[in-house]
């Protein structure tokens, strides 16, 4: 399309985020044969593996929230959600794409190029930290007063060895990574916390290193435990928690057609959505979405080790014969799941 | 993310769209190993090729107006947008993914799904056309009240055979397919006509068979020539007029290393920029853009043909030392063409 005022700054600023991302990582990016610069980038997957493809909205008002989320969230968060899809399916990342519309008024000011420079660098570093170089996208101005963002994620998994949503069995056990509920347990602390004090509800900027502390502004895509789920064999159907375990396990129970049963008490519940009293933490494990975390099953022959990549690794239930999805509570009563993942910013 | 009021329909019609693309094409969908319904979809592309990858945003406002534009319009133009690119390299389309985001309203009322409905009539019309499979993509409620579409179009072509924006040598001959300044033209007529009777300017659906008369609604993207031109090895460099050829010639010079003469005489001019006569209509070939043509140059020695794949081919230029950009005109005085693509509902 036509150039935007500020568009060839902007491309000029993708081109560097990309390079810089390339230069950083120390691989070899044997997988981009034609980057930014022509009608099309170029891959070449690795010989005999297949090619993903995942792609995800980031819009203004239903993501993210400016006054919410500082711009390196929403860069990391962006990339993130690409890449626990890849992680779900066990595949090494290839390259991603980013297309970005941004207001008029940003591009214009020093303050807007600060947002602009600031989402770049929460992407950037999760791009380098996975070695994922920034191979193109489409840059224009936004129609509206919200930055709008569509992320498109390739990677590559050696020929059908990809981990789906469609091979659990009955009887297999069901394993999530990591601790549930901690994402949306910081966004309900960001609501309140921006209700009290409007007027300072702008976050201040996070560095990688504090990101795990961060289950919300910087989830953490689980690329390691996905490659290792292929590459050992252990997963019989996988999926990653974006919409909440009620709602993912649906998906998976669906495409594998069986249900399963989870035990409440064995969720690992993360100690933001803890804190927020047991029933909550409860509701925000299961429905709270957003931790892009892996759900998985496994044939209960496998001898899961406790952690995989240093991620926790936790039974929560098994799969089931029919089409039921039932949680078990600690008294042993059986109700049914539905799946209730919810938008944060439905209006 | 989240599933919106209305998504899993919303979902089920892009799952069924992309069933009947894939059913009708007629041929071997051996590209696409998996499609909608899991975390990624998974690419097979032909034994030696390379993966392409292009995307494309379609913003209400930005890149049509939905008061101007007919429903089926918008979704030819959204997916005619990413195969031109991949018409550009010579590359045959494996799959396309769209991301859709619609304002709630469309979702809930009768109106708004039929609109949604033309939205895919017009995408799978030209998807079938050209056997590309919906393979995946995203979907949102919209922020604001705008359609906002990202496509992406994935292909394949012969390992290191791709045609880039970078091959042209200093004598190359420059060629462009097709016929300029159709689109911009035909954007024009419709701003008339939406100024002169603003209650009429919605404009009636279009079949197939009429998009070769309306090259703004429904350009056609030249993947058969883009094909040609690779499979006989006779272009150096190319790239497809989607801002205007004095842009996209400016990218393929600077990406080529050379300069550049063009001829007004011999610009092959779209009878509706004409008949704005001679002075409009050379503006409107330079700088109209959204032609979707290719432009592409090839060594003197080539014996080009006057049409490849039924379509007119029509040598414009040179390539040259250095790196001015010249137009001649038919007195034989040289200027600078400036890069000049604009955009139409630019603010």
């Amino acid at each position: 399309m036509k150039a935007f005022q500020g568009e060839l700054e902007l491309i000029e600023q993708i081109r560097r985020a990309a390079e810089s991302a390339g230069s950083n990582t120390g691989r070899k990016r044997a997988g981009v044969v034609l980057g930014i610069g022509d009608d099309c980038a170029i891959l070449q997957p690795p010989r005999g593996h297949e090619v993903l493809v995942t792609t995800d909205f980031t819009l203004e008002g239903r993501h993210f929230r400016r006054d919410w989320h500082p711009a390196e969230s929403v860069g990391h968060r962006a990339l993130a959600r690409g890449l626990s899809d890849l992680a779900a399916m066990g595949a090494r990342p290839l390259a991603a794409f980013l297309s970005l519309a941004l207001p008029k008024e940003m591009v214009a000011t020093q303050t807007g190029r600060r947002w602009v420079q600031r989402f770049f660098t929460g992407l950037q570093t999760l791009a380098i930290e996975h070695g994922v170089p920034l191979a193109g996208g489409d840059t224009s101005e936004s129609p509206s007063n919200l930055v709008l963002a569509d992320i498109v994620l390739t990677g590559s998994a050696p020929a059908r060895r990809a981990l789906r949503r469609s091979g659990g069995r009955p009887g297999d056990c069901l394993y999530v990574t990591g601790t549930l509920g901690g994402a949306a347990a910081e966004l309900d602390e960001m609501a309140e916390r921006a209700a009290k004090v409007r007027s300072r509800a702008q976050r201040n900027p996070r560095t990688a290193s504090e990101t795990a502390e961060h289950p919300q502004l910087f989830p953490q895509p689980r690329l390691q435990v996905g490659l290792a789920l292929l590459r050992r064999r252990f997963a019989t159907a996988a999926i990653d928690l974006s919409d909440g375990l009620s709602t993912d396990l649906a998906h998976l129970c669906r495409e594998s057609r069986v249900g399963a049963e989870i035990s409440a008490a064995a969720l690992p519940i993360h100690p933001l959505a803890s804190r927020a009293g047991a029933a909550r933490g409860l509701v925000l494990a299961l429905n709270g979405g957003e931790d892009y975390e892996l759900l998985f099953s496994a044939p209960p022959s496998v001898r899961m080790p406790r952690t995989i990549a240093r991620v926790p690794i936790t039974q929560v239930g098994k799969l089931m014969r029919g089409n039921q999805i039932l949680i078990v509570d600690s008294s042993g009563n059986r109700q049914p799941l539905k799946p209730s993942g919810w938008e944060h910013f439905a209006r």
